[in-house]
Parts: C-alpha cells; sequence; structure tokens
C-alpha cells in the first residue's frame, strides 16, 4: 500500500464513522449474483461494512437457478395472465434452490473470504410469516380478475429475534426469501418485499437494493437525468407521470413501505458496477437513486 | 386429563430432574423420517425435551428424498464397489435436499408445534469443517485399493459457536450433515458421525441415534437377547465375535469417538417405535442398546 | 413408563407451553396440609410446575398446628363475638409454629424431594408490612361495634424483591403469613390475603387457592352445579343472592382483589383431590371455580 | 456532630478501607442477646459494617429462651451423662424457638434499625446439611462410652449458594443453627460449628465468636494476662497445659477449623462490651483473643 | 478507638443510609485549597464519602496559583473594566497550571491517602463543551457595553459518560474547569458554573460549594443572622434587598440553575473549617446555607 | 471516491481482519508531534484503527515544548555528564506542560477529528507507579559514579485498570509519562519505556514507536541496508558490533522487554512519513524495523 493509497482510508473515515453501528439491509440480486466477479465484489463489500462496524444484513432472490432447474427437472409451469403459477411442487424446487442451493453459496463464499455468515430461511425461527398473495389484473372489458396463482405469498410479520441474536454475536445473517403460513406451508415471496419488511423490522439505517438499473431517470432516453433523491410524498406523482414505471414501481413501492416503518434511507443502485455498495456508502453523492421520507 | 394420568406427569419428574440443563444430541433418520406420524411423534418428543429444561440438538440424515431427487432429475450415478461417485453435479442435488428440504420441513414441523427451530448446514458459521474421505477397500487378491468417490467428506473439525448462541435464546438448531472444506467446496457426511462430532464437541450428555433396529442383539436370532449395555472396551471383542457387524460398525464406532470426546452416554435405539426418545429418557431401563465408557 | 404413559406427557406439552416462564401463586391450607398423602401431592405438583418452567410461590396458612400448640401450652384465648383475641403471646405461639414450624417443615418436603426452596416471613426483607386490622361487626341492636383484638393485621404493602432475587436464582419461595409493622411488631394476617397480595405485587398469571371445597356452586344441594367461571363483575350480584356467601367471601374478595392489581386468573379449588394444582393447570377445562377480569 | 466528632470518623477510615468487600461471619449468642441495650448495639454494629462495605453474616445461638419455652411447655428431657436428650418433641420446640422466633426477632430488628436481612436456617436451599452426632465420653472405669442422643447434629457440608445470592443483593443473612439430615429430618447443631462452616464454606475475611468472657488468658486469675494473639499451631500446647479448657475448647477448634478452610482470622470476643465488634474491627490492637494460621 | 468514639460511628449511620449511592458534586476552592492542612481534611472526607456509599465528584477552581505562574513568566495581563482579557498564551498558561498542576495535585494526594482517583478537564471524552462569554457591563452613562474579552467560557453542554464510567468502576473524578468549543479551542470557565453544570447533568442529589465564608446572613454585621435554607423562589427578593451581593451572586446563581435541572439540594458552606464536608453531611442542622427548591 | 479507491478499501480487508480486536500501544513523539500536518495524519491515523476494530493506546513524549517553557520561564536547568538534574521545579513546569498542555493538544485533536480520547498522567488511578533512576556513567579514570539527578524516574509498576475501563467503553486513551512515586511525589519518565512497559502490562499485540529515522540500518552510510526484522536474541550482538547504538539502544532495550512481557510484534518506524501508522499496519511488509522474539 502506497502513501497514496493510505489517502484513501482517510477518505473513507468521515463514511466509517457516519455508519458505525448501523444497521443496512441488501437486497442482493440481479447480475451481481449471476458474474463471478460481481459476486466476489458484493461480498468484499459486505465483509468490509462488518469489519467497520455496521451491520449488514442480506436478503438475496433467485434468480436464473430456479428457472434452470425447474427445466432441468422438465417441469412445465403454467401461467396465467403472464404470472407463473406456482404448485406446490414447484414450491419445493423453489425453496430447494433458494434455500439449498443460492443461500449456502453465498454463506460459503462470505465465509470463505473471512466473514462470519449464517443463513436463514423465514422459516428459522418464524422470521417471515407469510399468507397467500392472490394476483390481480383487469381483464379486457376493464374488469378486476383475481386468481389464485399457488404458493406465492406476502409479508405478513417479520420475527426479527433469531437475526438479532445472530448479529450480537457477529455474524451476517443471510436471508433466502420463503415465508412460513399459519398452517407451516410455504411460500415464495418476491426478495425486495422480504428486503423491505426486514428492514422495517430492523429499524435498519438503510435499505439497499442492488438491480441492474442505474436508478431512476427523468427521461430514460437521457442518461444524465439521474434523479438521485425522491421524497415518498414525490413517488405517487412520478408514478403517475410514467417516470416510475414497470418493474420499477414494486421496488419503489418497498422502498416506501421500509421508510415508513421506520428506515432512514432507501436506495435502488446499479449492481453492475463493482463495488457499487461501497461506492453508495463512502461517497458523499452516493449512486443510483435515494428514497426519503 | 384424569387424575391417573396426572400420575404420569409425576413420575417424570425424576427423570426431568435428572436431564435438566443438559445437551441431548439426537441423530434422526431412518424409518422416523419417513412415516408421518413417526415423524410428528418424534418432533413432539423434541419439544417436550426442550421445554422441560433439556437442550435437545437435532442432527438429520437424507432418506430416501436424495436418491428420490436424483431419479427425478435422470442424474445416474456411478457406482465403485458398492459406493456411489459423488460428482460435483449430484453433490449439488444432495445439497439442495438436505438443506433446502429436509431440514426445512423439519424446522417448520417444530415450529409449527410449538418449538422455536432454526436449521443450520455445515456451512454456517463454518460449524461442520470437512475434508475429503476416500473409500477403502479390499479387491479379491485382498490388496487394499483406495479410490476418489468425489465429495463424500469427513470432520475434520467443529466449531460449535452458532449452536451455542442458538440454544442460550432458546433455539433447537436442526443440522444438516454437510461440510465444508478449507476452499469452501461442499462435502457430503454421514449423518450418524457428525451427530457424534457434534455431541464430543458440546460435550453433550447423551448422544441418541434413532435408527430401524431394537439396538443390538447377542444372537440375532433371538429377540430377548438385546445387550442393553456395553462399555467401551468391549467393542472390539464385539466387533471381532461378529456380534457387531455390518452397518452397525460406523454407528459403535461414531459412539466410541463421542464417548471419547467427553460425552456421557451413547444410545443406539428404535426410532420404529413411536416416542422412542422419550421412551428412553423417561424409563430407568431405557430402550434399545446404551454404549458407555 | 409404557407408550401410553409417554402419550400422556405429550397431552401436557400445550399446557407446558402456555404456562412457561409465568408466575403461578398458590395459597397452600387446609386439608391439603394435613393428610400426608396430598401435602406430598401438593410439594410434588410445586416441584414439576418449576421444573417445566413455571415460577410457583407458595403462601401457607396455619392450620390445625397453632390451635395443637396453643392447646398443648395451655394458653387460652378469649373471644370477642367470636373471633379470637391475639395478645402478644398468642402472637409469639403464632409466629412459631407458622415460621419454625409449618414453613419449615414445607421447604424441607420441597427440598427433599428435589426442588429448591428457601422459607419466608413477612419480616425477611420486609416482605409483607402490615398493619392492625380492627374487628367490625354489628350488634344486637344493630350498631356497628369496633373492636381491638390484638395482633391481628392487614396488609399495608408488599415489597417482592427478595421473592424476585430468589425466583431468579431457581428457589421456589414459601411464605408463611406473618406481616411487620411499622415499629417492627408482629402480625398475624389472613393467609388467602396474603398469597392475593403477594400474586398482586408480582403481577402473577395465576393466583389458586387451595381449599376444602369444590368451588362455588350455584345451588349448594347440587353437586353439578359447580360455576367454572365468573366474572369480577358478577361478583357482587352472586354475594347479594347469597350464593357466595360465609367463608367464600373473604377468599372471592382475595381472588377479586389480585385481578386488580394485574393478575389474570384466580382459582378456587379442591385441595382434597391429590394433585388438583396439576389437573387445574393441565386441563383445558381445569377444575374448580375461575374468577376472571 | 461536632468538628471532634468528624475526627473519629477520619480515624475510622483505615479499617473501614481495610475491611471493603470483605465477608465477616459473626457467632451471636451469650448475653449479647438477653441484655436489650447490647442486642441494639450488635444489630447496630452490623448494619454499619454493611454499610461501609463488608459483607457480615450472623449465626445466631439459641439462649435461654430454648429452655424457657421448654419449661413453658412442661416438657422434661432426660440427661445422660449431663448432656441432654433431644427426642423428637424437644427438636420440633428447639426449631419452632431458633426460627419462628429468636431469627425473626434478630431479622426484623436489623430491618427495623435500617438495614435489609433476610432469615435463613439450614434447611433453606439446603444451606447446613448435617448428620447425627452421637455423644462420647469416658466413664469411672476409663471405657469410652458412645450414646445416642438423638437429634443432635454436626455439619456435613454448607452449600452457600442462598447467601451468596442474598449478599449478592445486599441482604445480610441471619441463620439459625439448624441442619438438614439426608432424609430430611432435623438437627440441632452447635450454633458456632455452624459459624466456622458457614465462614469456611464462604471464605470469609474473619469470623468473629462474641462469647460471655474477654478471650483467653495466660493466667486465669490475673485479669492482664490475656492472649491477644494465637497460632494454630501453639493451639494443641495450650490444651495440654490447661490455659484453654472447658467451653473454650469448642470455641478454639471453630476457629481452627475455620482457619484451615481458608479464613484469615478468628476471633473471640466479649459481647458483654457494648459495640465490641466495632471495637474489634476499628482498632489497630482490636478486642479479645485472635487466632491465626 | 474507645468506646466513646465507636457511639460517634453509630451516630453517623442514619446520615450514611441517607446518602447511600447517591452523587455529590463538590466544588473546591478558596482558603481549602491553599492550606496543606485544610487540603488534608477536604480529601479524607471525600473518600470517606466514597467508602461509605457515596459518589462524589471533584470540581476545582484555581486559585492563587494561576497569578503565581502568570507572574512567574512575567506575562501582563491587561483589563478591561476590572475583568483580565484572556488571550491565547493566558489560556495556555491558565491551562496548564489547571490541568497539569492543581488537577494532578488533587489526584496525587487523593490516591495517596487511598482513594481511587482520575483527573478529568472538559476535554476529555468532550466532557464540558463551552462557547465564548462575553462581558457585559454598564459604562458611566448607563450604555450596555459588550466586550470580547478572549478565551472566557461559559459551558453549552455537558457529556457525563466519561464520569459515569469511572464511577461505575470506583474512580473519583476531579474536574478542572476547562471547556472547549465546537472548534476543539479552549476556554476558560468560572468553576462554580462548571460544578453547577456537572451536578445537573448527573442529577447529582447535592451540589456543595467549598467557599471562604459562612454562607449567607441576613446581616452581614451580625454573625447570628445566618441564614440556614433559601427557597430558589425567595432567591430574586434577596438579590433586589442586596442581602444577596456581589461575589455571592454568582455562586446563589449556580445552585439555582442546579436545582432546576434537577439536583436537589445545593449548599453554600465555609471551606475554612476543617472537614466541613463531614460537618454538612453528618449533622442533621448542616453548616452553612442551603439552597432548595 | 472513485471505483479505484474502492479497491484500496478492500486490499486493507485482511489487514483490518487480522488485528481486529488487538490492542496497540503507540509511543507517539518527535517530529510527528512537531509538524501540524504530521500531527494530524498520525491522529487520523489512530482513529481509523479504533474505527476498524483496534485498540489503540497513545504514549506521547514531551518535545521541545518542555524546552521552550523552561527557557520562556528563564528557569536554568544544571547538566551532570550530560544529564538534565531535575530539580522539583523542573518537574512541576515538565509535568504542568506534559500533562496540561501536550497531552490535551492530542486529546482535543483525537476529539475534533471524531475520535473519543481521554488524557490520562501516570498518576490518574496509580497508572504508573515509579521510583527514582539514579544515572550511571564511567569518568575519565574507568571508574563507575552514580549520581542522583532528581526527579527522574523508571517505571516500577503499571496499573492497567483504568486504561482498560476507558477502552471497553470505547475511548483511546492519550497517556503523560508522568509516574507516581510511593509517597506521592511525581517522576519525569522516558516515555519509550513508559509505551513499552504500558504495552508489557496491557499484553499488547504490538508496539509502535513512531520515531525521526527510517528504523535500524546494517549499515548506517547505505540507506539501502534496513534491517526489516530483527529477533530479540540478535540484539545484543547488534549492540555488540555497534548497528544499534547511541539514542538506539534504549528504543529497543524498549521493545525487548515489551516482548519479555508477551507483546507479540515491536516496530521502531519513521514518524516524518505521514500516515507511517497506516502504512506499517496495512501492508504485508510494513515499514521500519520489527522485533519480534
Amino acid at each position: 500500500m502506497s502513501a497514496e493509497k493510505v489517502n484513501v482510508l482517510i477518505e473513507a473515515l468521515p463514511y466509517i464513522k457516519e455508519f458505525y453501528g448501523k444497521t443496512v439491509v441488501i437486497k442482493y440480486g440481479g447480475s451481481a449474483m449471476v458474474d463471478c466477479r460481481l459476486k466476489e465484489a458484493v461480498i468484499q463489500d459486505v465483509i468490509l461494512m462488518r469489519y467497520v462496524g455496521m451491520n449488514p444484513v442480506i436478503v438475496h432472490g433467485g434468480g436464473p437457478a430456479i428457472t434452470a432447474m425447474l427445466d432441468r427437472m422438465g417441469k412445465k409451469t403454467e401461467f396465467i395472465n403472464g404470472l407463473r403459477v406456482t404448485d406446490s411442487e414447484t414450491m419445493e424446487i423453489v425453496e430447494m434452490v433458494l434455500v439449498g442451493k443460492i443461500n449456502q453459496e453465498i454463506v460459503a463464499l462470505l465465509n470463505q473470504l473471512g466473514g462470519k455468515a449464517v443463513g436463514l430461511s423465514g422459516k428459522d425461527g418464524q422470521l417471515i410469516q407469510a399468507e397467500k398473495k392472490l394476483a390481480n389484473w383487469y381483464d379486457e372489458s376493464g374488469q378486476e380478475v383475481t386468481a389464485d396463482i399457488g404458493y406465492v405469498g406476502e409479508v405478513r410479520k417479520v420475527n426479527p429475534a433469531v437475526i438479532e441474536t445472530l448479529v450480537t454475536e457477529g455474524y451476517i445473517p443471510v436471508i433466502a426469501p420463503i415465508g412460513v403460513g399459519r398452517q407451516g406451508e410455504t411460500y415464495n415471496i418476491n426478495a425486495d418485499y422480504v428486503a423491505g419488511a426486514v428492514a422495517g423490522a430492523l429499524k435498519a439505517h438503510k435499505l439497499i437494493l442492488l438491480t441492474d438499473v442505474e436508478g431512476i431517470f427523468a427521461d430514460l432516453e437521457d442518461k444524465k437525468s439521474l434523479i438521485s433523491c425522491i421524497k415518498v410524498d414525490e413517488v405517487p406523482g412520478l408514478i403517475n407521470r410514467g417516470i416510475i414505471s414497470g418493474g420499477m414501481i414494486p421496488k419503489i413501492q418497498c422502498c416506501v413501505e421500509a421508510l415508513e416503518e421506520g428506515v432512514s434511507r432507501a436506495h435502488i443502485i446499479n449492481g453492475r458496477i463493482p463495488h457499487s455498495l461501497l461506492l453508495e456508502i463512502f461517497t458523499r453523492k452516493g449512486i443510483g437513486t435515494m428514497v426519503v421520507k
């Protein structure tokens, strides 16, 4: 390490102080979970965050591994209005891939690179209590249609006790987005929503969603129009004007819900940039789009 | 509950006192994991053990679910001298089934019936550190043969910190017999050995192996010849005389190793009997075969 | 223990869970304190309650031992309108019998049968702070008469610190119904009232009064008319209608006062039934009469 | 408080420092327990000791109250070779007087004068585990005679857990010299021996026996011949030479046994002198006879 | 120590009880800091207070040592309307004398005489956060004049964390009246005000100002007219009537401010009387003038 | 912070892990204490060390400030054989400068830049217990001469309790090299020796001496001959061969003594290089000369 590099550590000091002892919930998904180099960079970022005094908590998504496994097993899944019906056999495979493969890979990599990680699903310690989520849409005639698409759930309640037990002892919890129903049944839940609900239950300082886009643009055509900060009460307007649309709507909703539960800041950042987590945390401007109250 | 039944609780009191605050490691496998009614009985037994003051820790095996999944995926596995070669693809499936399916089913059932359970694999908190195990046998000419059969491992070291953290907070840890190698690679390990090593690392009071047999018989033909207690130093003689043989040899070896690490008692009991755990613990004579120093 | 008996333990599990960590104050008196077999059953019940996670606290009465000792000492006691005048000499004997004989017998039996008990009087740690209670009645002409009948007291304040210290360390406190006045003087207090006040001060989950009757009957002539549940605001009506009368009135008043201090449930049960405590706790219906808010 | 008096506090400072945090076991008996003024002085001394940072523990004897009660009850006790035979009826009365009268009076007085006291007998928390002590003597023909004189016991084991629990919370434990046998039976034990055994079990700094004499005199006729310090290995010689004799022999033996268990200093002092405890502790020379290793 | 002297300890007991566990902040200054004999008496008083269970905290002034050092260094200081201008060079010398000389002498003496002391300035742990205080007065024409007289400060905020850390571990904190500004600059603050602010931040039981006068007199000519107790709302009247005047005004203001922050009692006593602290605390009447709400 | 800079943080991670929770004692002196820019760099380094999990403890020297103050006060100091005689007046000034000026400047700067610092001298909590050190040398005729040069001391014993109390609460202790004698007298001690003794008493992981040289050179003329590692048993040889000489001898002796007390590594590094502390800690090779067992 040269003298020049040491200056970088000194530059980082104000940020280390600012986030000392703070909880940061990271939704880990998208390209950052596929590309080997990006994956290692995210893991290193999380370990560094822990060592400089933050309490990172990871919630991961499923990524292409689930589809690959369903294909490999010749399991065909029905679609209703574009939504995959999750029957019990599909659910079983989804759970195995999320809990038995992806989660464990992240845990092993964190431990391998020097962290202390423990994997959790929503079943462990009744962490994520869920209920069935029905699909809603409007048909051609404009009538609302509701369909049961199987074991797709939404968060009913987060019981963060097991996370707190592990964090106190220095572990990094890694959470698979599986919920457990009142009768012990399994639900697949959107990982963004799980991350938001966990952040809310922990009264986390930050929720960071690692996505495959830069953030929210005022003009999608203009790469320079990234909105760096959005207030919660601007969100409805932005949706109405079509600036926030498509897959970004549920993401911004997670952010809004987390902020309402007491989280201070929510961030949508680009996981394709190596070390995007550190870039967000260790720079005054941050990267991506920040949502605040 | 009638007056008669209340007397049963009073009968149980001396056993409750005896095991108060003691750690009991249970290897859960065989028929007790397949039959629904037996499964529920085992889970109830474990929850009762926790509520009356013991610290139960479960290590589970894989059972027929692994084979079923391999079949379903059309994955053919090679055999060398009767041992299944575990290539990386097989290992991936084994891990998914053990960690993402069987483990989570046990956890969910424990929570459903009123316990507080958390699932762990050997990767969580570097719990079970493993190394490759080569297969050994003698060929027809009597020469020793050694073969690499892939990701089959043996326990190198148990790091029980995460178990202790969870037990202190009232959780029942449920452990899948997956080990992690020095480079983060995954190993499939015999669950009996994992249970023995975990019991040793925890200095458990008891190790109980739930099997599909009554215990060890002096004369296999004579159902009345069950040996209720074996001393460690009698074991080599019993093996030489063929009284302990076949699949019972590794089981008895786990027991012996656990005792040498400081476990007080090891038990081989019949998981086909409903509530066999309680029958072992709450009767003076116990059931099955006990191994002591 | 047979398979059948093991099922009884499993039946008990939901009750064990329900009362885990809860405080239960038991007024121990009447026949259950005289009959040897009943005595042992009560003590076993209390020890079992402790081992399965409850925090039992015993308040005992005096029973016939006080009268026996007064007789043995040739001490004659004056009566005013049916109330015994407790002069200082009588008080001295009452205290010796309660604290030095009955209390110690219960403590010794609890320890002998496997519990960890410590005896307390209201003087220890200023546990029960009392003041003189005057006797009130109406004379023949209907005029209210008030008389000083000596060292008969009522609870002014309970200081539960010493109970909490002992319970935290695993002890079962056994309390003699002796109060201490502002000048250090000794008062004899009705044990039901002490139990109620202690339960209130501890914000206990349950107060259980062991009596010699089944509970409260709608029709005293009809053994099938036991009222299993009474609400606090039904009590005045039941007294007015004569359904609650005589010695039951002070008992029900203790219950009402305890409930007003935050106790959840109060029970009047029949101590003549062996293991009545367990029958109350380990059955859905319970036994006797329960009073709730 | 005048300027002069304040100087006395300053004089006391070195002694307060010396004994800060130290445990002092006091055998309280003899005249100091009979005379009202002496009694109050002892209690004040103990409270002061606690407030200036020592951990005083009181073991009291019975004094004349036992004999008075036996007389009052017309209970005649048989004597064998000068030793009172303690049958079960006598034992019952002794226990009532010690635990239910004397102990409670001391506790009440300590609380009344501003301390925080809790009374204990050897039954509470199995504090003093005892066994039968046979009487031994030599008859006229010089033959050793052994006789069973009933419920007279000696200390088998002290379990100081309950004392430590109470001391940690700021209480002054007051112990009645009652022991409990293996079957829960009650034993009367010499209070000096109980004090010595308790001091040993607590590894107390000091054991102080309050007696009715000045200490040990080199020449009983010469009041100036008080021996202020005796070493343990001088004791046998002093007994042989008749300098220590009669009732002083068991007292000095308690001291020797306590010192052998790790107590630093044992003192035999005159309880007839008001505030003799403070005079012992707050003066360089002390009073009475000190026994050291 | 004679019997008579022991009685003095017993006399002190009610006061020891009353102040057990209470925090007492002492402003130490004036003659009591100059005279060797008085100095030792104050230090002994503070150590005694600690050993009998109080938590004394000392704030000291500067006394003549500062002037002496300025003279020795030939440092001339300008005066504006009678107020010394504290330039940065003067401030440096003031700090060195307060922190490096006077504070350390007090610490060393406390340790030498048996206490456990640690010196603090307002910079340690950001204990006393200060801001510049401008001087105000009215010129001849009656116009208000404001002048910058340099590094003279007033308390902006007290951060008592470091005091609490040290007190918990048994140390006596000794505080020099130096404040630290927002940019890390040093301020000299009146020690009376520092003592008042520290007492307020600690919610101390008592604030005691050691001065060179007896207290406040109703009639300065009449030594018998000492006012032993003043209520806060009497203070403005006493100032208006000229009974409180001159240097006593800021002292009484400190007292009033401390009482408003939650301190129970404030005292102005005569430090010229040896052991005046103990005389205040260990007598019913106290000495000097007490201010209460 | 650019992507490039983030990589520097990741590079630092292995070092952060290695030193997590370790104590590092830093002797701070020489040019690094004079030059403003170097001063700020050292302080930043120490704060960073604390935030990334190390426990830094600073011992500072006096530097030119002492001489400057002596000059300013016109205090002439006598020299005997080149050693300054420290009379009591000199000692007073030395203490004021070390404790009241230099120490407080470091504390204020640490707090100003975001640390939590508390200043200590050897008097605080009896931290550095010292005794007089006589000067020794050989006169022209080769005879050993011993002279009393006043209040120059050496460490007799370190009582690290106050350091541990502060470190546990997150403070950075800053220690002035002042010792306290048995009679409370003040001694000036070489700061290198104080640092070594403090490191030994704390069983620190590292002792780092910030000096004005690169380290130890095999050939003083050859700047490339820096010895990066010396074993303790090579030291005597290096002194004999003149490679370690002059002012470096006491420095290397401090290192050796610290290593013998259980410190793992001692380092002599060049404080003239900005951020030399971080360069030492965050590079595999380190800088300067390391001394190990």
